[in-house]
């Protein structure tokens, strides 16, 4: 059968003949602002997650939206191919990360922009331009033959960026629904441009808020200062005490304790090549973040990190404001490796926190749910090797095999409830400013995505 | 003559006869929110200016508007005690505080709202209230007897929250129009609300801004967290580099170098008591602040401190954001002690915090103009004696010498632009929440204020 046998060029064909349509459907996906972490966006979410369920029906799928205690998760099958056929179950999300530094986007982050060929907006790649790929594919396909070449089912959930609480409360009981032979999470990137690579490890994570608690009220800094303890000065020398300026490494007793080393013949697999130099004139800052005694790509891929992701007390404004603060707060992520478990890594934490807290403020730790484990796929499965083929039928050279050094805190239970094999892959470049002002995705990986997609399907079929 | 002796309840009863009136004057003075460190309140403080302008010329005053390199300061002067009396040259500012975190309001900082006889207000006590008194003392003198005991000069500025450049500018140029016998400087407060107080010392002040900058743009925290070097670690690492938390010093070389230590003969001269748990019950922290060498008050009132008023890096809303802020700030002042200077100390710590910028950030110091000496008053001046007999009469008993942590940048230099003894006093308590939200000051006190203002008037003549 012809369709069984697309060629990359007929992919690129099926792709360039629906383009304009396409783009339409893409942009007014961009345009809900479905921010999942912000309670206030919480009827975007919504409207967001209806339009992606209607669209899926009118391609073809069954579709169920499956509420969650927070924001729905859409779950979408097409199974005609028989019990012969295996099944994949295609894992991506509809919401996006806050937009703030307002300020600093060049055009409003749910008006899409094309510049240069890029697509500018909140979630252009992270994950809406990836999840429109995917779907894109599905529909081309669909509309073409009437007949997918396996199985497909789809999870999409509405709290990637806000810890996936939902969803992770659902799969036990969807465990039925949500079982495959394997599980594609299209949510990734290459490590470089013209370089096709497959993810075989994502990070854990665990969240937690900290606030050092000092006076009443905001305080004259003229009439208390030196006599009421600052917590800005609290806040900072209890930051102080989570890391060793001069190895890099995170100085919370027990938080290396569980950290699985990678074998050496997986590590030998990985492409921990490095240009500093291009990192720096690309980002504007020189790779001298994390533990000295590794390198950088190590440091990102298979170990553990402690961010503070924001730290906020006293004034901010314009010109001097002479307060002491009533109270000081940082915001604390951990990124988790293999065998770390994001619960007892955050009151490791949360415990360092409250025993260092300097005398004369009151130290408040509040643990955030819904973190996760590390992920971790094999180089070996049938579905890794299935997508590797396909990236090398697009690309013309051999794919190469990367970890990532985010997290979908939801997969390795996802895989676990469905049963299947992981592979992790997408189109993200490291420049696409993903959680960032002035996010971006370019059409021509709209384009790689749905032939990568449409490509594995058939390599996947028996 | 009668006029010259009134008793405290002939003053009373001054005050009272009045009070309908003076509260309307007191809340229209009130309600422009004239704050003078933000740009976008320019007019607000032009406005305020020139009402003020109007009241002074209403009540008898001859009154120059001397425009300045920033706000407006008003100049007015009542002359026709002749040479024989002595001339009084009385400071107070119509600029007041910032108003955020406007949320921990609980009327509108610039509508004036009455509760338990306290006006809530921004500018209530700090330092339209004490403006207040002191023009409506003079109002009520001129308006009984068409004359003043001795000769009045006002200077009355509008950018002390902002470093008071404006007039320090001035100076030289209006030194014969600012020259005075004495000079009060009616912004300061009394050690406790049954206790008659005046001040013998402020403290100096300094200010500068810190910025590290990291990338061109805030970045994911799981692609760049263990490359990148995370600018908020690089603040906390370069902050905590200014305090040593086990003796509260700070350990910017040459900070303490230039100190001029009280004479025993002064320090005796001080009320030092300080009621730890007093103070812990009032303001909800201990007073844990500062070198742990000294005691409470001789660390808010002898020794410099150095404060971190505001820091602020990455994302700081609801939820959790995964993100390596670009660039992570901090607000700095250093309050200063007699001897010390102003400039020298901020490019030590300028030059402290550019020595310890962390590898792989950079770090930008912005040095705040406007800064100023510390000021001392001699107990035995004839201005200091005259005032403390005021607040012995009105209270009844003998009158404390206290210092003041805070700073009023321009009195140095103004008290040597005029040539005259100074003496700085005033109604404010601790817990008036100056510079905070719910500032508030007791009607009591506008009474009080008015009393030693006329008492002190006429315990000047010759």
């Amino acid at each position: 059968m012809k369709k069984e046998d697309f060629t990359v060029e007929e992919l690129r064909n099926l792709f360039q003949n629906d383009y304009n349509d396409a783009l339409i459907d893409y942009f007014t996906f961009l345009k809900f602002p479905s921010i999942s972490t912000d309670p206030n966006y919480a009827d975007s979410v919504k409207s967001c997650a209806e339009w992606l369920t209607n669209y899926l029906r009118s391609i073809g799928f069954k579709v169920e939206l499956w509420p969650t205690s927070g924001h729905p998760t859409i779950f979408a099958s097409h199974l005609q191919a028989g019990p012969d056929q295996p099944t994949l179950l295609i894992y991506n999300h509809y919401d996006v990360q806050p937009i703030d530094p307002l300020n600093e986007w060049t055009s409003p982050p749910f008006q899409p922009t094309i510049k240069n060929g890029q697509v500018y907006a909140r979630g252009a790649q992270d994950n809406k331009g990836q999840c429109f790929y995917t779907v894109h594919a599905l529909k081309m396909l669909l509309q073409r033959d009437g007949s997918l070449p396996i199985n497909v089912k789809l999870c999409i959930e509405g709290e990637e960026e806000c810890g996936s609480t939902g969803l992770s409360g659902l799969l036990q009981a969807k465990k039925e629904q949500l079982r495959a032979d394997y599980v594609a999470v299209v949510d990734l990137g290459l490590q470089a441009p013209d370089k096709p690579s497959i993810t075989l490890g994502l990070r854990g994570i665990t969240a937690l808020d900290v606030e050092v608690q000092g006076s009443f009220h905001d305080l004259h800094s003229g009439m208390h200062g030196g006599i009421a303890f600052n917590p800005n000065h609290a806040l900072i020398q209890l930051l102080a005490s989570l890391r060793d300026p001069a190895t890099g490494k995170v100085t919370v007793p027990g938080f290396y304790d569980d950290v699985e080393s990678l074998p050496e013949k997986e590590r030998k697999l990985l492409s921990l090549s490095f240009e500093e130099k291009e990192y720096e004139n690309t980002f504007g800052i020189q790779p001298t973040g994390g533990e000295v005694a590794f390198s950088p790509l190590e440091r990102n891929w298979i170990r553990p990190t402690l961010e503070i992701n924001g730290i906020y007390g006293g004034y901010c404004g314009a010109g001097v404001k002479t307060v002491i603060p009533a109270k000081a707060n940082a915001k604390i992520t951990c990124r988790l490796v293999a065998n770390q478990d994001p619960k007892k890594i955050a009151n490791l934490v949360a415990e360092h926190l409250k025993k260092h807290a300097p005398k004369g403020v009151k130290v408040n730790v509040h643990l955030h749910p819904g973190g996760g484990k590390a992920a971790r796929a094999s180089a070996n499965s049938p579905v890794v090797q299935a997508f590797a083929k396909s990236f090398t039928e697009l690309f013309g050279k051999p794919c190469a095999y990367i970890y990532e050094g985010g997290s979908i805190p939801i997969i390795p239970d996802l895989a676990a409830a469905a049963g299947g094999d992981v592979v992790m892959l997408g189109f993200g470049y490291a420049d696409d400013q993903i959680h960032a002002p002035n996010e971006h995705f370019g059409i021509d990986r709209l384009e790689k995505g749905f032939i990568i997609i449409a490509k594995a399907l058939y390599n996947l079929k028996r």
